[in-house]
């Protein structure tokens, strides 16, 4: 396999740090290519500006859909954002790794997303009409890839839990798992997250450590979440809302989107 | 009132500088004083690393919630990340205007909160102890001022409805609403939205003005999102849980932070 790890932490020598290590290790025992993008180490420039489209001229307005359009069909993004481009194409799995700041990634890894996903590479793909609403959740150019989340938290597991205060886990990372990730099509296996990071001993890190390394050897087995297939038949288009009945009686909100496990 | 708006597009001739001067012009009308950060026009440095922390010496690991805990409590945090905290403190409505990128906030929005918000501030405030976990969630330094998103999306609204695919709007909001406005305290309004803004035509962007001018006469009166109080007694400590049975049948997930409201 070929895999791309996107890791966004300031600090490398870190427990973040040292989990990559760990991953990258693992991966690599196993055989597998790794590419690491360091976001930090590259000092990625994270935001979306102009000079992210030098065919716009001065005097035009920055409109950022079409300028990232216009850009990625000629060939005119710039050279950095190309190269995440070309590892994505690569890789058949890409792994996120960061720290949950703010119940969301860091800003350099929104700013990659922001700026490598192009208009017409991982959005505005495909066909767009009144029956169909292009190529996108579970289509698209990250197609027949894997990916899925590194993150490191803060708090106790309990207050990611069904009731814990902070929001279920799998509920505040839907708009990065669904949203960024199964967006362009990628198939998105359950994340990574280690907890109570903050005075981890020796021991912690061991067992933490491990049970990274046993999801590294299982990234191409790992069942994915069913996310629902936009062009799959279970929305209506083109208001694209979950077709009545589908779900199990009392599934709401972003669980609507997740199929039942077909029995095998 | 004393309003600061933070705006987060790198374009200021489009729709959602347009809405901003709708939205300042309004209060400014009623009498109230405001406050712009555009943080595009300042520049704003978006990512969180060493510069942030000029006490921090070469050969020490860089943690950012020590060093962030530090530098706030020594005034020893840069010039740009203080006068932000000086506008917080001066306003008692903040709002954060952005268009929703993938499903989030704009990297350099984002590295607003990360680097604005620091420890001792935003986070880490109060006794933390077995019977306390700090002063947030409701509590913390914010507390008595109002907060709003003004989100400008591009899909439409029947996209992000209750069985929309993109996840429903309050829930993809929800990690910022609760877990970056209410979680140093602030009393969290509903946010407006705005969608299919990509072809607006004048009738709708005057009939979307309108909406957003009501809503700026209202700040003040306006009935807030009933989050659940961390120290209200809804939570046990220190798992930080929801109550068994506070929660109307059926409610769960995000929704279940929400109190009902209370008769009147």
């Amino acid at each position: 396999m070929k895999v791309l790890i996107v890791f966004a932490h300031p600090e490398r020598n870190s427990l973040n740090g040292s989990l990559l290590d760990v991953a990258v290790a693992e991966l690599q025992a196993q055989g597998h290519e790794v590419k690491v993008s360091d976001l930090y180490a590259m000092h990625w420039k994270a935001i979306v500006d102009r000079d992210d489209f030098p065919d716009l001229s001065v005097d035009e307005r920055l409109k950022v859909s079409s300028a990232s359009a216009h850009g990625f069909t000629t060939g005119g993004l710039t050279e950095d954002v190309k190269a995440e481009q070309e590892k994505l194409l690569w890789a058949d799995t890409v792994i996120l790794q960061f720290p949950l700041w703010w119940f969301a990634m860091p800003a350099i890894l929104k700013g990659w997303v922001d700026r490598v996903f192009a208009c017409g590479f991982a959005y505005g793909v495909g066909e767009h009409s009144e029956h169909r609403w292009g190529d996108r959740y579970g289509e698209g150019v990250m197609a027949g890839k894997r990916a899925m989340l590194i993150v490191i938290a803060g708090g106790w597991p309990e207050h990611y839990s069904e009731r814990g205060i902070n929001g279920q886990i799998d509920d505040l990372l839907f708009p990065i798992n669904h949203g960024i990730l199964f967006y362009p099509g990628f198939t998105v296996l359950p994340s990574f997250v280690a907890y109570k990071v903050d005075r981890m001993g020796e021991v912690e890190f061991d067992t933490l450590a491990e049970k990274l390394r046993q999801r590294m050897r299982t990234l191409e087995t790992a069942k994915p979440i069913l996310y629902r297939l936009q062009n799959g038949g279970d929305y209506v288009i083109p208001t694209m809302q979950v077709k009545p009945g589908l779900e199990k009686a009392g599934t709401v909100r972003f669980a609507l989107h997740v199929r039942q496990a077909s029995p095998e």
